[in-house]
């Protein structure tokens, strides 16, 4: 369940791009681009855009803390004119370096100004920083982008082209990232040889696009042309999408949680729908996990599309438990702990006559604390609910993701400590399945992916330092 | 489909009370309370507390334009000290008046102060304001609620508790209201004889509410007591409700337009489910309008529901057409009529890999300018949907309503000059089937209800002058 | 010493209308207007204007908490079209009631709308409003203002005009009120019969203006026609200014403070300069209380006029001891009691030099609890004064006010349980000389005044119950 | 005169320290020490704090657009926790870099975090910038600061200490600089080797201060100890002042148009009180251009002490003449070119009764552009003055400062292409005397001063590139 008011997981960031080769604003574009984005990060948001072709123009962008339309207003969108620009929405962090960590990022360097946006982790920032902090590199914020932006403003001292230099910064860097750069003539991507962050390309028209998510083509009337592959750099100039690779390659391994969890239900990813994954696996559920029940309900967002999926596979029909009060806003005051109602109860409640009386199947995306699900499943049962089996579309986690998502530290996830029974006798369900680590190659048939949340198994490598762990 | 960015249907305004007879503070129970009730107005909101027992403490309030979450913070909640108290949350209205229209209305009168809280539409306020101006009275609002503050201060003058000044002014009154009142030491609710609006009482140990809705009892954790009756006036004091009657009686018209659209879906008003109504309407359209289909989907979110039931009746399977982005916020900017991207396109988007290929049956609860229903089955045409039937939970709009719903006027109304074909034409679907007037005694069975937007039938009778058109 | 940040005097509120023969828009003659009498209240101010000639038309008007600059951006100013309208500035109030109490009051009566701003202070309010409440009265505000409002509309009912009615009402009244009204097409003035508040007639081209005090003729490029005599209530439509008297004759009692403290030193009041009545002030302390110093230092803004006159008189030199910050906004956060600094030392610091081995006179224009005035006399010495002489341009206070000023309950009346000895020793000053009574009548020859602050004697009459006290 | 509503004179920055050894928090004086160097820059501000002795905790930091006391409120505050901070306040700048250009800069480099606070303007920035970036670093913002920082970071990579670095860093800069920076454990301030802008040290108990003026002491009840000396770094540390000296020595040379216009009045900079060096100016004028005449005036605030000069060398009487309105904030809606009403009038009232039928000497501190002071001599006529001399306290304004003043474009000095004649004949003025360039050595007996913007004569070097020419 993705829910701000209560016990979960980060989101991380996205980024999007857009060029209009035929010299309109694209701010329009961005702000309703970064809308269908958010997502993906609340905490704060930007826009970057260029003039091209006219030399001298200084770069307009505006930043700050909040959602994307309390941070835009129309005199603040109108007046950022240009017609290449980056935007970026971004997940909440600690410490009062907020809205200094607040992208895009706009960088001043010898080459003039460019501006970028970032998703993903690094794994090695800290060993990178140190390096740079050693030749004198001063920092001003918390962020990897900062490092990734001082590597490309040195490799652009001996490469020829922006592009090349975004390329020679990249095999520096290890981790996840997916990136999107606005110099003063050309719009850039780049995504890691793992390709652990999504990032795909779109068009309209003359109007180039790239975004962490093909549904934010969608909501602005675009195309979707193509993911940017693992370890390559698009750059879009002159009408042209002109690829080039980095010297570093691996097998690719897209982040499996993007299916499960993160990304929009109608996006596609790697050349898989987000949707279907989500409907198979609610079947894998069923069939793994049958039981006699009279219902089966999601719950929302995230849940509902694998409940579809499990309700299509056993049969049992599919039903909407819950009604979800989508007013709550940045603003809103979270109930005290000892107070008379709960973060899940102010959000969510149970439609009593859907499940008075019934045996029900819920499914959820996943379990972190355990204690969300345990609130819903009481609402359940004290709404009449016979029986609550839960159906988890993710097998349990146990690690920590050092490539973009946060995850709790261990010690808060409770199938670390927990066997599976004791799990469900924590949350009080008759039954509990998970998805277990094998299945999820069959969510996208073909695609190569990390679980290394589930699995432990980081292919892109663990973190250098205790301060490579974050995200964005 | 529920939206504040298409032409649509203006919702009304919701009402909230809260008396603790152990003394502790009410204002974090109204606030829960209103934001459950917050799809019932989202221009204003406000709370109103007093201390009893304690002769001469003044009343707090606080009231502003904007959402629950945007209007009360932390600082201003713990500030209103009071443990009774009445809340409300109002519907946008035209003008400069916005602020001041704002409830609770706040009034000092002959036996001291007293707070407000009305939702409904009168059909007399006009004429009585008039009786009132002619007499000196000053109004500093367009609300209806101002007139029935005056009148329930006159009647106080020859009344000997306040209940009693409130059942002779709401005699005096015609049209629609439920009316949520504190003095210094009673709580009281009050309906008009036919009911048209809903209010209910809940409690939770020594705590009593009133609520428009019985779902805000659930957000709170208190129990639902019963519903308010029409004609019926509710005084809570002592620990005790006491019922009093007015003399005007009327058979009961409850809105048959809550079940279909307005109230939560997880709310129960006069006895009826909502959730069991939307049920049954999707029922009788798959037994009125069959049609051979490979997916019935629903409009999020208040045509869900009904979708759910045109399933379970038809057996063909049900599915999720479509992601909702639910950052849309009052400061949203919303896309220009010649821009890029449609309301419609920035709030909803269709999952590809549901539709594309297949036959789809889409329920949605009414039609009113017919925009937005067309923008929705181009979609998914677009995403591949190869024939869309459209099956509406609701006979055609074709009448404004007097009671409290703020309804486009007729010529905006497009069942009101289009014949079905034409107005299936014009949204390009396949098929389309409404529910019938006739039906409607089907979807809470026994009800006596109201459904003059669709027949012209108004039981509680026009509006005397134009001005008497509105809401709240 | 005016000044927020201290102990000290309330002020009172300043008024202002504004009439365009020629048809143009006024909301901008009234934000400069009201700029210019923002020393007349800063906690709340408004603006309501109405386009004469074009029947229907509504008011249009906003009112809010705050500065005139921080009230008033562009978009709102210019969105108050009307060639008629009227505005206010009010002081700073207790208790939750501050929004609803700002003003001008916008009322709907019998006639239309009407628009109504006051200064002044009513003493059998309480009266009256028991009367009205009595027949079926509600009241929104805590202001007489409203009071005021109610007896328009009820005079309207049986009187030709609304100026008439505006005639009757104010004959009911008692205490202080200066009046500006606008109805549909006159703009209208009045002042109570004894004439406590000042208001006077200003006129540019075809424009007309009301205005507190004369200094905002001057801002605004407009001249000064004349005051508006006590008792008198002018009528401004179809170019002509229109007089009549109310039937209550009195004996005319200017605020004798006006003079002092609470008007701009620019301003002129019913025939006498404010800068001459504090030179003369000055110069009378300079022959009562004459002594061997080196310097006459005034403290700033109030006291500097007396301090000049004190030097002319004395023929001591005139020095500039202080520096003032004026940086201080409603927001700024005052040092506490224990903390390192004091608000005094915030806002005023001593020019070293200027002081330093001098025998100082300072004069100031009263002493109200003698803490701000100790402090004063403290940095002084710090600074180097080796001796300073306190002036005070005022008798000692000893009353509250009753007709607009909001002074301090008697028992934080430095004077009232001191003789001039103690407060002498009190404040550290090596000597303290007070103007007394029965100077006050030399400061505006000729001029008939009210002094009940110093001397007890309220020519109009003490309020009827408690409540009666306030201002504005 | 002083005015953010006038065409005028940019001013510049301030700076401010605090270390408390006895380790309590320092926020409150930084804040108080700001408000009272707000007058040097109004657009941003910041104070940033660290902790010392507790090993990895964090700087809190918080800047923001506007007001000392718009930017901070009581929470943001407190929260500031740590007794080692510096803080900023900053001149408005043009551009979208306003908010990435407030100050203090906080940054981590090689050995963790410093934060620095900046006022002046170096002449070699570009050249140090394309340097820096020639070598891959990337800039932020639009400042010099950012320039110097990079310089320190650079520095400390092979010297010993931090005051060493920014010695070493001090010695590459051209310019004018005055810093306060403060490392985890130490307090550094340095002033360039001219000592153009002012830093001076104070102290109060344990507690040590930086300041730019020595009034922000008084503010706080600190105790003036000395002046940083040109070409000084001290570094306050385990309770002690030690002092270092760089060793690019060069002539002092104080801006002297500090003393006679930036500065406040009750400071003194590098040994010369700023209230005395105006008197002086003014005695100076009164003996160069005596004038028969009634009155001498001063604009406020900055021309008052200098018209006192002249009354008192010419036995002339000092008036009061103006009024000023000091409630115009950020968000004063400014009288259009061609409205009813000049800024200056909104701002400045004439005292009718001062002025009518006199002989005015009006003091101000300079001319500009003229526009200011020739609506100051229009609005002395218009109330009745017979004659109006005008005595500027400075010499004709005809070159561009390069050390961190701005003035405008020489093309907008009414100086530099016209005749004392011709000024004259302009403003209207009956006479016109200057200071000569000559008179300044006058004002602070003994001091080594910088006078190019009225000489032309550039101690300090001109600036390499255009770029260079800024401030702070």
């Amino acid at each position: 369940m993705r829910d701000e008011l209560m016990s979960g997981l980060g989101e991380e960031c996205g980024v999007f791009g857009a060029f209009d080769f035929d010299g309109e604003d694209v701010s329009s574009y961005i702000y309703y681009g970064l809308f269908a984005l958010q997502h993906r990060g609340q905490e704060s948001c930007g826009i970057s855009v260029t003039r091209t072709f006219e030399k001298g123009k200084n770069v307009q962008f505006h930043k700050d803390l909040g959602l994307v339309n309390e941070v835009f207003d129309k005199k603040t969108l109108n007046s950022l004119e240009g017609n290449l620009g980056v935007g970026h929405v971004r997940y909440s962090t600690a410490g009062g370096w907020g809205r200094e960590n607040s992208q895009p990022f706009v960088i001043h360097y010898i080459k003039g100004i460019l501006s970028m946006a970032h998703n993903g982790n690094l794994t090695n920032a800290s060993v990178l920083k140190e390096e740079l902090a050693t030749t004198g590199a001063i920092f001003q914020t918390n962020t990897d982008s900062e490092v990734i932006a001082y590597l490309i403003a040195r490799e652009r001292l001996h490469t020829l082209s922006i592009e090349d230099a975004v390329r020679s910064a990249s095999e520096k860097l290890e981790g996840a990232f997916s990136l999107v750069v606005s110099s003063p003539s050309k719009l850039i991507g780049a995504r890691d040889p793992f390709g652990f962050r999504p990032l795909c390309i779109g068009r309209k028209d003359n109007i180039f696009f790239l975004s962490s998510e093909s549904a934010a083509f969608d909501t602005i009337g675009a195309e979707f042309i193509r993911d940017v592959e693992p370890g390559e750099i698009v750059t879009i100039m002159n009408g042209e999408i002109i690829s080039n690779k980095m010297r570093t390659t691996k097998k690719q391994a897209s982040c499996i949680f993007e299916y499960i969890y993160f990304a929009r239900t109608d996006s596609f990813i790697d050349g898989h729908s987000v949707y279907k994954s989500r409907i198979t696996a609610g079947g894998i559920l069923a069939k793994k996990y049958p039981v006699e029940a009279d219902l089966v309900v999601g719950v929302p967002e995230s849940g509902l599309a694998a409940a579809v999926g499990y309700s299509q596979e056993s049969g049992i029909p599919y039903g909407m438990a819950f009604y979800k009060n989508s007013y709550v806003g940045r603003t809103f005051i979270k109930p005290k702990q000892n107070e008379r109602t709960s973060g899940v109860q102010v959000k969510l409640n149970v439609i009593r006559d859907v499940v008075k009386g019934k045996r029900i199947v819920m499914v959820d995306d996943s379990i972190v604390r355990g204690t969300t699900i345990r609130n819903i499943v009481k609402m359940l049962k004290e709404a009449g609910a016979l029986e609550v089996h839960v159906r988890v579309s993710s097998p349990p986690f146990k690690f920590p993701c050092y490539y973009g998502t946060d995850v709790p530290s261990k010690e808060n996830l409770v199938a670390v400590n927990n066997t599976l029974e004791e799990i469900r006798e924590s949350i009080d369900a008759e039954s509990l399945g998970y998805l277990e680590i094998d299945d999820l190659k069959d969510l996208c048939p073909g695609l190569s992916y990390c679980d290394a949340c589930f699995s432990g198994n980081y292919k892109g490598g663990e973190p250098i330092k205790e301060e490579d762990i974050g995200c964005c």
